[in-house]
């Protein structure tokens, strides 16, 4: 999400890269049944795995991305020297919160994505690109095309699955889509159904897309993509992502030139460019169209649908839990996370919460590597020799 | 800002519209030196009052508005029975919070602003809008323009000066800029300096305008206004002047349409439509223009601006203050009120200050009325006996 990459890596010293990786692409030739009762008839889904998978299938992780991200999350695609790792290069690799040096990871792209899973940027049977033809996807969709990945795989149970943010949601759906094929949840900044706020968020950057004449009601790839809007949405997103604190901390009142006031619409103040420069390089890495179809999956999550309450949807659930929020977390609050963590304790289900005192707002589960990989590490780590120690 | 003008009046019995008022305008033939270093050679100012100034002249309270503010604070313009009083009715009236029966109550509508006041859409010397033309303004530029106007209605002294919001920015420059003129500062859900967070809301509001073709670089007064950039932009400020709570509260996750989600990318949730219809409703009275230049005031407002620090600044005034924060506020924060009320104290100033328990958000100044009437009601009128007693 933000730029952390570009600090000192704090762990450089104990960990390493995966290295080298390669974004591998399977086609499903079956239909995916979707939740909105209409039909996928078939679809690719653009992945990559770091690590190796042990002789019983046992040492798989899915990591879930959230709305921004892709499958690409640790290593390089080239050995150019200025090349950004993956998204959370930070977690993934020997050593690192997800070890690779025990565990098989996989990350997809979800199913609506504009990364290489099939999306409204793919080209639909009729040769041209879906657009809005595309269907609506649910979190729920996304998982059950990640479970046809992992049969491709061959693997029939996940050691556990895991993510924030919108991750997390995929993560717990897993749990009650799939209960027989996870065995521990790692539920992250997340929540178990958008609040008010996060849908109005929401949709204002649907409306900034929206109101870009270049739209075109999602008909733009011959021409020129909505970016004007695209990046509009972008900075209402970010903003939401970091904590007043770390916005003060990283750039205060300080004036982008000369210690001087502007007194014009130029650039006063350093975080009007920081916002604009992250609007912008957002634009050419994303697909609008995309942007509408997650933020919606985004917006229809709630555990609960298509059950009669959240215990009902939950009670299917057989997997532990580890439930994580972070203090300066508006978006995803502790509040949300504690009513997930609530009805998992009235079920007398296997759950640890933690709530870590972070400043960097809901980025902190990308920020805060350290305790990161203490908490998440050492919880897999634990239930990792648990589980070989009764073999 | 938000509708809360539909609820039943909880003061109905005990207190009196102002009734029918009339919108006022006096020009300026003089030079009004901006902040900036630019002049403006002349302006007029929209202004209303309600109740009578006595002898004396000493009962004028100015009420300053905020950004999306006007001149009509109370009252109604005619007799149709479904027009809506003005923005704040609920607080000036015979025994209301500002008291009619005691008080001469003034607002005027800023300079930059776009109903009645000159600001970009008004006609410049040269016979055509001034569209950018005109000269970026700050708060302090905005307190000079009122100064004028007092000196018209031969107001030598305030009693008070208040407002909420932008309004409590306009109330404590007052105090700074003009000593000798203000006996009591009303600072209200506002903050000493915006935030970093402060102005990345107001600046994506802006880039959402930017980014509306139709603007066209601020010329549009011939044309098509930018209609959909603007609306944007009014949903995302809107969202900042309401709590969590409220939202959830209000709409929470009803859905628009016989309790089904749609699975397109038609309204699914209430809280959709409300935004929405908040955005057009707003671009119907609102300037494009006049919305960049409010924010950049906003973005700029700092009260140590021209001084070595806030002491400096604050070393000014001789007034008394009243700073009112509310817990649900997270657009000018309780900690941002602490600031100032920490620096007045540090210098042994007048002041009280109130944190109000209030789960509306930053709009709670406007729909808390019987505690704002309780509170500054209170305060002002203990201070009006006080002052006569004395006299």
């Amino acid at each position: 999400m933000t730029d952390w990459q570009n600090r000192v890596h704090p762990l450089d010293e104990e960990t390493r890269s995966v290295g080298i990786v390669k974004r591998q692409h399977v086609d499903f030739d079956v239909p995916l049944h979707l939740r909105s009762g209409e039909t996928l008839e078939r679809f690719t889904l653009a992945y990559e795995t770091y690590g190796t998978l042990n002789h019983d299938h046992s040492n798989a992780i899915l990591i879930c991305h959230a709305l921004s991200g892709d499958s690409h999350v640790a290593g390089y695609y080239t050995d150019e020297p200025d090349e950004k790792p993956g998204w959370w290069d930070d977690a993934v690799g020997p050593g690192k919160m997800f070890d690779t040096n025990i565990f098989f990871v996989i990350c997809s792209n979800v199913i609506g994505g504009c990364q290489g899973s099939t999306g409204p940027s793919s080209t639909a049977p009729d040769g041209k690109p879906y657009a809005l033809r595309f269907p609506v996807v649910t979190v729920s969709d996304m998982v059950q095309a990640q479970r046809h990945l992992l049969d491709h795989l061959g693997i029939e149970k996940l050691f556990a699955v895991g993510g924030g943010s919108m991750g997390g949601m995929q993560a717990l759906q897993w749990a009650v889509d799939y209960p027989e094929r996870v065995a521990n949840v790692l539920f992250i900044a997340s929540t178990p159904r958008s609040s008010t706020q996060n849908i109005a968020f929401n949709e204002i950057g649907r409306q900034a897309i929206y109101a870009d004449p270049r739209w075109n009601n999602g008909n733009y790839y011959n021409g020129q993509a909505p970016a004007a809007g695209l990046s509009v949405a972008r900075m209402i997103g970010h903003i939401t992502y970091m904590s007043e604190y770390s916005l003060e901390d990283k750039f205060g009142r300080r004036l982008q030139n000369e210690n001087k006031l502007a007194y014009s619409f130029d650039t006063d103040f350093t975080v009007e460019s920081y916002l604009k420069h992250q609007g912008d390089k957002f634009v050419e890495r994303f697909d609008a169209n995309t942007y509408l179809y997650i933020t919606k999956a985004l917006d229809y999550y709630d555990v609960s649908d298509g059950y009669e309450s959240i215990y009902e949807a939950l009670r299917r659930t057989k997997c532990a839990f580890l439930v994580v929020s972070f203090s300066s977390d508006w978006l995803y609050t502790a509040a949300q996370a504690r009513e997930l963590v609530d009805a998992l304790e009235t079920l007398d289900r296997d759950v640890q919460y933690r709530h870590v005192e972070a400043s960097f707002g809901h980025d902190s589960f990308l920020v805060e590597v350290e305790t990161m990989t203490e908490l998440v590490g050492g919880y897999l780590t634990k239930r990792w020799n648990r589980r070989s120690n009764s073999e």
